[in-house]
């Protein structure tokens, strides 16, 4: 069981709230406005808790559920309130034609949140390639990437509480391509599948087939 | 069936190369060195034919099974032999460290390959998230990225006779971004998998869970 505390109170908020109440954790939802987050944290039920906005989150693991422009910006706000934090950042900084990334350098929204971060903060990307009805009704893979290795293993263990599998990709650089992992994702939802009920995931060889 | 040209004679010419055999179609096998390409060719069997290097392909479908900073050099060198010919580039040009691209800016071999290609040459990204023993022995989803419709469908023509499934992501752009998709399977080999036993797939909801 982990203590989660959400930060948002949109769609990703409370679909990945609902799994993580399931999965047995303790959550928490911060928002802006407090009403919105009662509201969420009620819908949730659970000993569902919310906390007030920009100070300590009650979780060790916390949840940047915002549109990825406004990722970096609470995490400045919140500023020392997420010392000793694990940050997940599930955002998807697509380009207005979703072919690519807002951002043309080889950066991310977790690698950029991680320099306005305290030092003992640890940044993991993980959720960004799942659309929200496949997180709400299916068994998606979960990628992960983050350059803490215990902060990779206390995610890795709420993922596994929503019966999901984490898969780490590696260190937080990886961000990057994860965030194209997104792009790719919706170049199919938009081409080769036409829908939005699939996830990037991974298949294993037959164990007869391997070496 | 697709009559398919294979440039070079290394693993992935002959992985390819078997996979095309099976699937029915005709293959011819191009190398610098004629007879290492008759090598192949024999050992494929089916009635695989070798092509000399640098003249029109004998392929509808022109196969680049070369090391990534190869693919530009050949598709130049071979020119307006290449004319009308679908081209696929398979590479991965990973940086030295496998976390990322050689090149920085967002591109990829594909984009410059077709730079460099006659204009009526068509470009396809495929292939190159899949591990060379997968392709032998799995059946792992084909990613596909190109500009031209009739080309992808040429392509996912060929991938179906593999007995594989072609996955469309849009625009040659796109390639880009399948490059990525190779470096974030590189990465789950190196972390989150451990071994080179899986593909990067799609998984669909399942049918009850959809709306």
């Amino acid at each position: 069981m982990s203590a989660i505390s959400i930060i948002g109170t949109g769609n990703m908020a409370r679909t990945i709230g609902a799994r993580a109440v399931a999965g047995g954790n303790t959550v928490e939802i911060m928002g802006r406005d407090r009403a919105k987050a009662a509201d969420v944290a009620q819908a949730l039920g659970g000993g569902t808790t919310t906390g007030e906005w920009g100070t300590a989150p009650a979780g060790d693991i916390v949840i940047m559920a915002l549109l990825y422009d406004g990722v970096v910006p609470v995490v400045a706000r919140y500023g020392d309130a997420l010392a000793g934090k694990v940050v997940i950042d599930i955002s998807n900084p697509f380009n207005a034609t979703f072919d690519g990334l807002d951002h043309r350098e080889e950066t991310s929204i977790a690698q950029r949140a991680a320099t306005v971060a305290p030092q003992s903060t640890s940044l993991v990307k993980a959720f960004n390639t799942v659309f929200r009805q496949v997180l709400e009704k299916g068994r998606p893979d979960i990628f992960l990437a983050g350059d803490d290795a215990q902060a990779k293993k206390d995610v890795a263990v709420f993922v596994e509480s929503l019966g999901l599998r984490p898969l780490d990709v590696g260190g937080l650089k990886m961000a990057h391509w994860l965030e194209g992992a997104g792009v790719v994702t919706v170049g199919l939802a938009n081409h080769g599948v036409g829908n939005l009920d699939f996830s990037l995931s991974i298949t294993e060889l037959p164990a007869s087939a391997t070496t």
